[in-house]
């Protein structure tokens, strides 16, 4: 059945893939990675990779047998249990946009993030049906200390939400930073238990810096979700061919999950793919390609292989705009990242300008997408008042269905009636105001902000949290290098 | 692979496609359809089925007999050879928007459809090299006698362009001249050849008025390919379900397959759906919702079931503008179009409005999106050239692919630069001019249609084509109904 993960269309070959796969493990076994954090080149001369300076060679017997300790499936756990997920059971994880520095919206303009507005965009996501996790880092406190912001966002994500949600660990210190907010958020321990996901990109081609591998290692140690995602653009960090470039990420992530596994045998980890092209008139990656769409299509299919839950996809966008063009590029991501059996969708909501503003109207255009989304998962229903047969008898040959009991009885729970988008002919419209989408998803995300319910948060945790940030900036930075 | 028509995604388990099969059957014995045409019901009650007044009764094996005979392929022959189709043969036919009223573009706003305008958009249709096929109608003529401007829009798509087309045919003797004209294309005769492609809708429910009928009869003499296309909206034309849609829609779908059948077995037809929503706020149908894409995929897998070539889907947007509703709706239905493994291709370019209006700039935005379609169905490359490992080797961990030998070499072949999308960013974008996609599509819809090259024609057809319908124009008109 359509989005079903045994049923995904396949964009390579058994034939194929074979070979991505043999040379993913040639690259690592012959160029092999820099890994530029002693700790992680001890741990791997120590499992048997081939260790010269900087530079490591991972033999394949190593790699796979490390990536098969990975779990095929693991629950996510929230704060409020009734949101854990099982991440690879077959319900997505659907979230916010992560990591724009900029926000914006038709009233406020383009404007530098801010703690409000990631507050904003936190409760937007917890107040949205159809977002099930939130992503920290929905944009930037640009305004916050660098050094110190990653708790301020993390608190924003625990306290508005009581929903799972992605750590911002960008360096070993904020990853230990995430990983003490969440035991103080579980009852002082997490006592094993997994309730953040990591996310971890090589610095590609073929590096793990210091920062990445100390922040997988802290993960890795405290059993805490990692997303190992090689950022690739064809031309730029990777070759300028899908097929080139998708060995190249199998090489990185695999690499990345085998480390994960050398740290700590069994701890989640998500194969992740980021992969599209480099626009070569501008620099700037292209979103919607089909370039783009192989990306997340045969990530999907790589991940499968190696039975690791699969991280993909997304509403990506290149526009400046809420315009046709990111609504175009975005339905392609997203298609695609349903087709693919996608587990983890970080960036589902709000993306704009190749992720470098967290856009309200956006966020409103994208949950509308996943609400369709949604009901095509639902798949069509066969019950035999759905099937009708009865209700086309009695109105027969030349009838209307329009005010016909069976119309009536079940219309408002059967059809789809977008709160988005509209279907008034052109006079009318024009007589409204002739509003383009941007215009209606203004309103549609004030809408849901108005709508947010705080879940609110026990006292004691929450002053506990907040004693924590406030130790924490009193103390002087720890070197993240 | 993607979008292989062996291994689409399906939307029904065996099982309930059986149902919606025996559904169907159950109508077509049960309730039946009218039929308002004489001949038709005689041809009818001759073959077996039960005829009562206007009520036909079609028992289930000379429906299942009949649509037997229906040939799974066809060739669609153009007075270009070369632009010839295997129809079924596993390349889609893409063509642009049929039927609307209106034109607009951003210069010359939103207007009644004119020759002028349907020249222009027959010859954007022929200068898109994505489009293959041209839809007769592009936009209405309005200016013109409606009695006989079907001949002056058949004739702008003959004489602008020589790729296979559809011709325009709404009663019996529309559809005659449309055979005539495309005799006097071919040399005089057709000689059993398939050149047309004509579209019979249902007068759904169940209904075959007399005008369709005429029409199908016409074209099943001739051997011309007959797209039978129930037109439903689920709460006005069809029940208010999925499921009772789809089985509505295979009734008279295989009904008015099977009377062609009977008049001249073995004649091409086409399994055609269209199928979608009732706004119960407006009373207008709403495209992109997720009963449409069930109906595109639903109906590509009845088809299929019956080995008839399908017809369903296209960029079908309920928006009055081109804006991110236009291409979000639109990219929803080509998706499930292009899963769904759809042989033709109607308003493939250029719908807005729900169908009211041919938009130039959304016909720029289509041929875009359809291009992009085009490059996942060439899927991924593996050239040893694009599997890169001598690149990735050189390259090296921490390089740069920016100035590598293999992306200078490779770039402009192997990367998609979207003419239509841009990836500039906020601050340059701005500066030149913070332009929307609609603005850059105006632009390529001129550019289109200034790349038009005349294929020409051969003057003796020419003034053959003139000399008919001047002839036509002098006759009183035919009585239709």
């Amino acid at each position: 059945m359509l989005f079903d993960r045994d049923a995904v269309p396949t964009v390579m070959t058994p034939e194929q893939e074979e070979v991505i796969h043999r040379q993913a493990l040639r690259i690592l076994a012959e160029i092999g990675t820099d890994v530029l954090h002693d700790g992680a080149r001890r741990l791997l001369a120590a499992a048997g990779a081939d260790v010269q300076g900087e530079r490591v060679r991972w033999n394949p017997d190593l790699v796979m047998a490390q990536v098969a300790k990975a779990p095929r499936t693991f629950t996510l756990h929230a704060r409020n249990p009734a949101h854990s997920v099982e991440v690879g059971g077959g319900t997505p994880l659907w979230m916010n946009v992560g990591g724009p520095p900029f926000a914006s919206d038709l009233d406020r303009g383009r404007r530098e993030g801010s703690l409000e507005a990631h507050d904003e965009l936190v409760k937007m996501t917890h107040a949205a049906d159809v977002l099930n996790c939130v992503q920290t880092g929905a944009v930037e406190a640009v305004e916050l200390p660098v050094s110190t912001r990653h708790m301020d966002m993390e608190y924003s994500t625990i306290r508005h939400s009581d929903l799972p949600y992605t750590t911002y660990g960008t360096s070993g210190p904020k990853a230990r930073d995430g990983i003490r907010m969440a035991e103080i958020v579980h009852g002082g321990s997490l006592d094993g238990r997994t309730a953040l996901l990591g996310i971890v990109n090589s610095n590609s081609p073929l590096v793990w810096d210091f920062r990445m591998s100390d922040a997988l290692i802290a993960w890795a140690e405290a059993n805490q979700a990692i997303v190992v995602t090689p950022f690739l653009l064809a031309g730029a960090t990777a070759p300028v061919s899908v097929s080139g470039g998708i060995a190249q990420q199998v090489a990185e992530a695999l690499s990345g999950v085998a480390l994960a596994q050398i740290v700590r045998p069994g701890v989640p980890c998500l194969y992740g793919s980021f992969f599209t092209v480099t626009d070569m008139r501008t620099g700037a990656p292209a979103f919607g390609t089909p370039e783009s769409v192989f990306g997340v299509l045969a990530g999907g299919q790589m991940a499968r292989r190696y039975g690791l839950p699969y991280r993909g996809g997304g509403a990506l966008a290149s526009s400046n705009a809420v315009d046709a063009q990111a609504a175009a590029e975005s339905q392609m991501m997203l298609w695609a990242t349903m087709l693919a059996g996608t587990d983890v969708v970080l960036h589902a909501a709000g993306w704009l300008e190749g992720g470098l503003t967290a856009s309200y109207e956006k966020f409103a255009l994208d949950v509308e997408l996943l609400e369709q989304f949604r009901g095509q998962m639902a798949g069509i229903g066969f019950s035999e008042e759905e099937l009708a047969f009865d209700a086309l008898a009695q109105v027969g040959p030349g009838g209307l269905f329009l005010s016909s009991p069976h119309t009536r009885a079940h219309f408002k729970e059967w059809l789809t009636m977008s709160p988005l988008f509209h279907t008034a002919d052109f006079t009318t419209w024009q007589a409204a105001g002739a509003e383009d989408t941007s215009v209606v998803a203004n309103r549609r995300w004030k809408q849901l902000l108005a709508s947010y319910e705080d879940p609110g948060i026990d006292p004691a945790v929450d002053e506990e949290l907040r004693a924590y940030i406030e130790r924490r900036k009193a103390e002087p930075p720890e070197p993240e290098d």
